[in-house]
């Protein structure tokens, strides 16, 4: 139990198992926790955005119950679009908002699809203990995970929600072949698709359409919820690009 | 999330959802989370065996996230086979003493025959947080559960084993139609299917077969492991009842 050990991890775990990415946690106890399940479940990349007391924290060494390789490799970025930046398929553990139309999956069917995502890099995302993700941060993901549970009692905390989740990866590898990727295109990076929402807004910008601007912010969230729901692929983005230069050489006399 | 409510349990639970037995657990804090881990999953029947700090338990309180009425309705026992004596079919997450023959499954599995046991009466035991279940305590189960894990990094805290046997159980409701009982005979409680073991034990002792007393208790043992695993119901176990009569009446001249 004394002291990091790489090869719990390397043993159990893969290049590509997903993420864990807790976004602005408060409580270091909790980050412990969080990594000790992880490492219960072959997981370890922990990535912590903003993380509210800093880091590293000593709160969380001490829940960690030894799974200190997790704590060791956290990296630590300052938003959420970061820290996911360069996963091509996100989940977000979180209520609905109550604007957002978003797919929703149990652990079980994320699993899957996770495995499915084989050979290219995923990630799970959970909000803060309290407030949860924000609209815009969900509207990151691809869609939402939901744990059936009482549902007169369902809330969890942070580190049996990344037990559930990262305990149904761990069987969903045991179980079933994976699905194949085969014939599918290369999926696209968050980072990626996330340059083509920006541009499509700064452009709607320009023409008008986001208005009037308390509206803006929902018109966004609403078109990035569309495309992630639609499971957009990189040839689809490119596609997308390509359409949106289409339409704007058409539309301005510029020609821009 | 104030008080206690039992409404937030009748909903959601059902009279033969299985017993959760914290068998003497060390710590208050782990007795209040297992509690709201019960809760999340529609579990409301949690049995104490001898908790070390006694009962109730402030500590309980603060973790239990205001999972106040399983905590309210929480019962003490002495010793685990009064907690589990009504029972007729119980599963014991520990690991396996290197003397055991007993079946193990997953929680998965243990769901699916937790439900197919419906109209009977069935629980789930968790040993103390550091030692584990004593072999003696083991072999009052009909089967050892273990969590398919990372095996470099396996061990779960109370909670999270509570958790996630508890969740496997309520996803196994959700999922498919529980294999019927039809056909089968009753199930054997508990209390019935010890006291034919000791009077076994008696019989066995009376003629010398438990010897050298050293070897009594794994002889013991392993005899309850062997009828257990068989899953002796109410039927099997009147015939041994008489099978023990009927052998006793031929050996002794005194025709005891």
């Amino acid at each position: 139990m004394a002291g990091t050990d790489r090869s719990r991890l390397e043993a159990a775990s893969d290049t590509f198992a997903p993420a864990i990415i807790l976004t602005r946690p408060q409580i270091g106890q909790n980050i412990g926790a969080a990594a000790r399940a992880m490492l219960n479940c072959g997981l370890s990349d922990m990535r912590l955005v903003a993380p509210r007391d800093g880091w590293p924290n000593p709160n969380a060494i001490a829940m960690a119950s030894g799974a200190l390789e997790v704590l060791d490799g956290a990296r630590v970025f300052e938003t959420l679009a970061e820290a996911v930046a360069d996963l091509s398929l996100v989940y977000a553990t979180t209520a609905r908002g109550r604007d957002m139309v978003k797919s929703v999956l149990t652990p079980r069917e994320a699993a899957v699809r996770l495995r499915a995502h084989k050979g290219h890099k995923a990630g799970l995302i959970f909000g803060p203990e309290r407030a949860g993700l924000t609209n815009d941060e969900a509207s990151l993901a691809d869609a939402i995970i939901e744990v059936p549970l009482n549902p007169m009692f369902s809330s969890l905390n942070l580190a049996q929600a990344v037990l559930l989740t990262g305990y149904e990866w761990y069987q969903a590898g045991n179980d079933a072949p994976a699905e194949s990727m085969a014939g599918q295109e290369p999926p696209v990076t968050v980072e990626d698709r996330e340059f083509f929402y920006g541009r499509l807004e700064r452009e709607l910008e320009a023409c008008g359409f986001l208005y009037p601007p308390e509206l803006a912010p929902t018109i966004k969230r609403n078109l990035r919820n569309m495309f992630n729901r639609a499971q957009v692929n990189d040839q689809d983005i490119r596609t997308m690009h390509g359409v949106l230069s289409a339409l704007l050489r058409k539309s301005g006399p510029e020609g821009r």
